[in-house]
């Protein structure tokens, strides 16, 4: 979009704060009459207008309606001019009273005034058009908002800072030169022994850009866990406290406890933070031969829940005699943490090297805790690498991957530099589809409508 | 409270805006040590303590834990400077990225670099303990921020602007003036014949606030009815359809509807905003003779909010021979609307002088509606009147009132200098509670511990 365009664009407004009423709200307005508009509502020592970049105005926010002059509140007033500002242009951002009444009419009033109500994620759309962010950080401010961990927030703050678009930049620009250099030869087809573009080095940057984009695509089970939590069944016998192992977990009466063999049915998931990461428990029903047919479904979904899972919990009950795992098929790539419940009851019990005791009823779960926070940060390791977390990154980068592989076997069989050029456009279009340098209105609608209003 | 205590205090610090996530949040953080322990957390383009008042700052908020920088955000920083800031003291405002997590980080970061979590309405207490608003003005913040109509927020405006202090200011000196005259004739009680204070004169004062009070106390009812909502009571025959008009007012199924006689055995109260002013309508069991005891005891409370109601809509079946209003008592002091119902069932039906007709069930109710509006803003006319809505404000009004009384007709009986003066204070007092003047830190915990945190 041409700095033109933008400059035509109308000014927009919004409340940014979380919905409801409290202490202070704020309405962020954005656009080239930003602060005129806002001016005419404001009654301060002096005009907006003359007002520097950066600086607090207090003052009483009022209207002239049907000739009377009504003052709504007293509040501040922050000012940002463009370019120095989050969108990029003329922002002001009003701090009110937090009533929704005061809110809801002074948005109504700015409205009233020639502004829009601002769509979705538009004042960080905006900041992208304007070229403030590339489209990674502006994804990134999404995720910042919805982070509910620790894990959650270094993801996307360390994309908000650039981490992708930095990782990606430089290939992509060197890829570009080449790609050039190629589509010149192209050019001067009738000289057939030309060749602008040395094919070796080609080769070694296609292998370089393979791997870089290998390590990308393999994060994402990293940054996907991270975002969605890690997955981890709880599986055993009918009746060794899987369901009271949840509760306690979770801190609530989530499963149905009962002492009937076979109470839980349905796979029952619900998330938890520990050590800073998200972790998704999925309850399951017991694993055992039986004739009723709900349980049986509850049995087989129980099956699937583990082969979705990342971890295993195998329960047994320290009172009963040795359960195997047999029950549970494929479980080789799951990191399974055998634990004996309920041995609070044994007093003899003696945890084996690969499995350890606890007592779920009673809340003597310290060490299963322990063992999953330590598992939980071995994979969510996200010290130094940058780490992919957004399907729409990973879902290019799998192209990206795809063409640049066509590139080196196209250059292994000499391909002619007219299908080499089509793999290189195809890789460096998905990876400029990921920072944004090529996208279109749809997939910005589509990213930017998951934000919440006033971001 | 003297300034040197003031100094003192701890830095307090909490969530302003409301809870949840959203695009924004804002932590306000108010005391003499504000801006060095933002600072501290604060990674800008140079320190706070450089910065100027009503400035505003990008940044990262960055902490060190276990000997590792960890950064949380990115964000905005303002920066005011005692006392020109709400509470008189330091205050910085960190605006950050409204994730649940993030606040809570930023929260927790503050209270372990030794800032307190602000209690209930701290920020506001602090307010009035610098001396930047007075009592009422200070409980006007508390009621700015709940307020739901525009009239509401009106009056809330008005106090919050100094409405009632000024009003009261002047007088209150005044008085204050004859007092201290009063009891400088009693430290000369030798000389029986001196009279510092002119009695006709504070006669004539002690009217004239006696008028002031007696103006006050009256617009109690018109002050509780916009914040309390304006009591509306519907009162009718069984089946008239009482219960089918709350519903098509709200817009929602509040009450069960059936054509069952008896229904409706509780009564059911909700709130509704018309014309900008807040009304409480009460759906009341039909009133007629019978044997069933609950729907008896729900006759007799449909009883009892009639009493209570200002309005009453009188509500009959158009369709059904006229009903009289005679099962309702004592109706001489409220506002009687004659509403028949069902008129889209009567086609010639013709409305009196005194009545209206409308369709609860097909929502052809706008004539009533209009009818509600016009008394209401009749009755909450406080266009130019300072207007009380708060009870202990009335309480204390209802306290001086009775003192300045007795203060008159102690003048009248000629009483000693002795007994006038303990009048005098007591309504001095009375008055002085109003503008926290006089005050208890209880009345203060009271009345702040009803505010939202962070303001």
């Amino acid at each position: 979009m041409e700095v033109d365009e933008i400059n035509k664009m109308s000014t927009i407004c919004a409340i940014s704060t979380p919905e409801g009423s409290g202490g202070i709200a704020v309405i962020r307005v954005s656009g080239p009459t930003a602060i005129a508009m806002v001016d005419r509502l404001f009654c301060g020592r002096k005009s907006l207008t003359e007002a520097k970049a950066y600086t607090i105005h207090y003052g009483e926010i009022a209207n002239t309606i049907n000739g009377k002059q009504e003052i709504l509140d007293q509040g501040l007033v922050s000012v940002f001019r463009a370019p120095h500002s989050f969108t990029g242009e003329d922002v002001v951002e009003i701090a009110c009273h937090g009533s929704r009444y005061i809110q809801q009419t002074l948005l109504q009033w700015l409205i009233d005034g020639g502004c829009q109500l601002a769509k979705a994620g538009e004042f960080t759309q905006r900041a992208f058009l304007n070229g403030k962010m590339d489209l990674t950080e502006a994804e990134a401010v999404a995720d910042l908002i919805a982070s509910q961990t620790k894990a959650e927030k270094d993801l996307a703050l360390s994309q908000l800072r650039g981490g992708i678009s930095n990782e990606l930049a430089v290939l992509r620009e060197r890829l570009l030169t080449f790609t050039s250099l190629i589509e010149l030869e192209l050019d001067f087809a009738d000289h057939e022994e030309l060749e602008f573009a040395d094919r070796q080095q080609l080769f070694d940057l296609a292998k370089e850009i393979e791997s870089t984009i290998s390590q990308l695509v393999g994060s994402f089970k990293t940054g996907n866990a991270i975002k969605q939590g890690i997955p981890v069944a709880i599986i055993g016998a009918p009746n060794v406290g899987k369901s009271t192992l949840l509760n306690t977990l979770l801190g609530e009466e989530r499963a149905i406890v009962s002492d009937i063999q076979g109470t839980t049915r349905d796979t029952i998931e619900d998330t938890l933070v520990l050590g800073g990461l998200l972790f998704r428990f999925i309850d399951t029903a017991g694993l055992r031969e039986t004739d009723d047919t709900i349980e049986s479904l509850g049995i087989e979904r129980s099956r699937q829940a583990a082969q979705k899972a990342a971890v295993i919990i195998h329960l047994q009950d320290a009172t009963q005699p040795i359960d195997t795992l047999s029950q549970i098929d494929n479980v080789v790539d799951k990191h399974v943490i055998h634990v004996y419940n309920k041995v609070d009851l044994v007093p003899s019990f003696v945890a084996g090297a690969n499995s350890i005791g606890i007592s779920a009823k009673s809340g003597d779960i310290d060490s299963l805790r322990q063992l999953l926070i330590t598992y939980a940060e071995e994979q969510c390791n996200v010290r130094n690498a940058v780490t992919i977390s957004n399907t729409r990154h990973y879902e290019a980068l799998m192209r990206a991957q795809s063409a640049i592989q066509r590139v080196k076997e196209g250059l292994e069989i000499q391909l002619s530099g007219e299908f080499l050029s089509m793999d290189l456009q195809d890789c460096l279009s998905a990876l400029g589809e990921i920072t944004g340098q090529i996208t279109s209105q749809e997939v910005l609608n589509n990213i930017f409508s998951k934000f919440c209003i006033g971001k």
